[in-house]
């Protein structure tokens, strides 16, 4: 861990543990430095860490205070390790999430859905309907396989800001990050080899692994700076690992965005070991500060990293366009995706491509990550008043989900059950983990505005969640 | 081989050696009747190939005639049988063509590409616009798994012309036929497994079985009814085959309709061996004749055939939306769509299930049928025109391909290379084989309505291919 992520995690328990008040000043920057040994810089950095979280906030030329009324729930715990990889399991739970019919009565808070009705959208409508009216209809024809080079182009450009130096050349377009992410473990693995992967993790990639006849090896990883790379390193020793599969920027279910020295750590690692890395960058747009997360990849010297992402989350899912920037595995990908799928559909590539030149897309996602921001807020403060008194909630610093962790009898699957007829719905906790750990967690969206109708949802899980955990102490 | 198309097969022969001449009065349907002890409707019906493969036709009053300057090119010969499974190559050839840049002057008649300019299309390209201005946005959002229902109650329907009869639950919506024969390969066989296949067989299910470390069977093929029931059956006592993988109605690339005793030969086979069988009807729609030919899955009672199509042949393929019916393989399918690419694009969906309930799908394929019928019969003319004499040429009844054998040392490969430049491009033989045999054959597209352009690329095609077989024999 770094410092001052040491630093904001210090000062962070002590106002969570009343040392310091609501509306309490905090020690001055050069005060902490003097007294921790460590740089102003370092200090400044802490306090943007605990700023972030909503812990604390600045006033002009007074310092730090305790945000008012902001003391956050507790953390969820750091995960712990499995002892040896594992098959993996959990596709009945999964299948009952992707299986459901859109219902517009139903608050599906379990979805990965980003919030599609924003009016910044509206150009990128436009276009596809004016594609639609074009003559020379490029929508019903075959693309070339790696997709559509105005899009690349579009791309590279916007990855700039990621740290990635990257050329048309260089990325493969697919159906959305998931195809990304599929097509990029089957380039390097054989049935029975070991996947070392942060935990909880996205259920999708992890199903991917299973139908591949892959093992996960689930590595520790901290709710709010990501996979242990100690643990990692550990890892890398006994198992004879194939690749590191990880979401390391605004990590979907956790939130957290992995410190650079970290990424760094974990590349260099990577390289000891010789193997290599799939990173899925897909919610790391939605970082709720600027100037974004640098992604691994970033750093990337020698192509090891397969750096997968898509439009699913900063744009709309339905549109099914995701890219995968493959490194030296660029050949073998390109051959999975054909075999696959073959080219992905052209006329939501050409729609992306407009929206992105015409300059719509930066003010989009500008303001989709404020209000992902303010929801985060709002759902935070929701579960506190709705949710049994010790729910431990995770702190995103980027994308739309909540993760929550319940006492450790506590069974997510049996809240969806206890839920059914209510219309409402959660991700149970079990499906982010190879081996079925995270029953007592769950998973909830707050892409969109908040609304009457999401807080009586947020109350509804909330009050069947402490029924549940009355009757267990009642049995 | 049953009866009528053996039938056929001898006259045919008799008509090509000349014994018949154009406008001769062929033998009366009595007298054939008498002569090779067959039924009177044996013989009716193998008149109907002669004249579906323009050999013969019938003047009201006085029987049939040798159709007038109508004599066919030979027919490819039988596919040989490998001798044993085998790994698949092929892949350079392959990306070379997958890779190419779309370019308004090449003529790139080796491409699966349909004709998409008809007027009869327009209304689907309206659909799409349409979506694009809905105030709910149904394109922007994820779907289900299985797709969007309306368009699997709309294929279902469009199905009881093939024999089948499906509901909408039977149906899972894909990205094209592609990703519908991806997810049944990987639904059923393990890396290792055996695979029957027709030969030539289709290049992209060819590089799935390679990707996914499966090994390809070839079982001869006859250029006019298919593959053979026989061989299929001895290579089924001698190897542990795992699924048989065919494309039985307007083959790709022969163009034959497999008979329909042949098909429930196989099928009987299938159970007996108790195999599963993957059926890739993507060209069945385009049969010439009316009503179209019935699937292998139209007959099945258990469940074991895995029904792959889409619309990327009939309506446009850049729209890459296909379905599979998966029989009893419809979970493990289900499994597999999901970790490839997770739910399919809504929009085109939607704009589809919109043409086909709108009444437009049937006159759109009535039409195109009618024009690749003709398409046939001028580019069967072309190449006899341009190619070197003694260039067996296949006899299409569906679809949009021709395949030309050229002498047994011809390279095709070498052919493409002499194209370049000449902006003309042919799909070369070896692509088509698990073990790159039919170097000496090629596949040409006669989708298009037939141009001065066309003309000019075919007359190009077959002057090189004179060239190298001159400069081979002057070597």
């Amino acid at each position: 861990m770094t410092l001052y992520v040491h630093l904001a995690q210090l000062l962070g328990e002590r106002i969570e543990q009343g040392l310091y008040r609501p509306g309490d000043r905090l020690p001055s920057v050069r005060a902490l430095s003097a007294e921790h040994g460590v740089s102003l810089s370092t200090v400044q950095q802490a306090y943007r860490v605990l700023e972030d979280n909503g812990l604390a906030a600045p006033r002009p030329k007074s310092g730090f205070f305790v945000a008012e009324g902001k003391a956050l729930p507790e953390l969820p715990a750091v995960s712990q390790a499995t002892q040896r990889p594992v098959d993996i399991s959990q596709w009945d739970q999964v299948v009952e999430m992707v299986r459901e019919a859109p219902n517009k009565q139903m608050v599906a808070l379990g979805r990965g859905m980003p919030d599609v009705s924003s009016p910044t959208l509206k150009p990128l409508l436009r276009s596809l309907a004016r594609l639609s009216r074009r003559q020379d209809m490029p929508g019903l024809y075959y693309d070339t396989l790696q997709g559509n080079r105005a899009l690349r182009e579009q791309v590279a450009r916007l990855q700039v800001d990621s740290g990635c130096r990257l050329s048309a050349d260089d990325l493969l377009i697919t159906a959305g990050c998931h195809e990304a992410l599929s097509c990029s473990v089957r380039a390097i693995c054989q049935p029975g080899d070991i996947v070392a992967v942060d935990s909880p993790s996205f259920f999708g990639s992890m199903q991917t692994l299973q139908g591949l006849g892959l093992k996960a090896l689930e590595i520790p990883t901290d709710p709010l700076t990501g996979i242990s790379v100690q643990a990692l390193e550990l890892a890398l020793e006994q198992w004879p690992i194939k690749v590191i599969q990880l979401n390391p920027n605004c990590n979907n279910p956790f939130g957290y965005i992995m410190p650079e020295a970290n990424k760094r750590a974990l590349l260099t690692l990577a390289q000891r070991y010789d193997v290599a890395i799939i990173e899925d960058d897909v919610y790391g747009e939605l970082a709720y500060d600027y100037p974004r997360p640098r992604t691994i990849k970033s750093f990337d010297s020698d192509g090891r990293v397969l750096l997968c992402s898509s439009f699913s989350k900063t744009l709309a899912p339905g549109l099914r366009i995701g890219w995968v920037a493959p490194g030296r595995y660029l050949e073998r990908v390109a051959h999975m995706k054909y075999i696959g799928s073959g080219c992905t559909a052209p006329q939501a590539q050409l729609a992306i491509a407009d929206f992105i030149s015409a300059g719509h897309y930066d003010p989009h996602v500008r303001r989709m990550r404020h209000q992902y921001q303010q929801g985060r807020d709002e759902m935070t403060a929701w579960v506190r008043r709705y949710f049994p008194a010790g729910t431990r909630v995770s702190r995103p610093r980027g994308g739309f989900m909540l993760w929550l962790e319940l006492p450790e009898h506590f069974d997510s699957v049996a809240l969806n059950q206890a839920l059914k007829g209510q219309n409402v719905q959660i991700a149970v906790g079990s499906i982010f983990s190879a081996s079925g750990k995270y029953r007592n967690c769950l998973r909830m969206n707050f892409a969109s505005r908040p609304t009457a109708q999401i807080e009586d949802a947020v109350r509804k899980v909330g009050q069947a969640a402490a029924r549940l955990l009355e009757s267990a102490a009642a049995g």
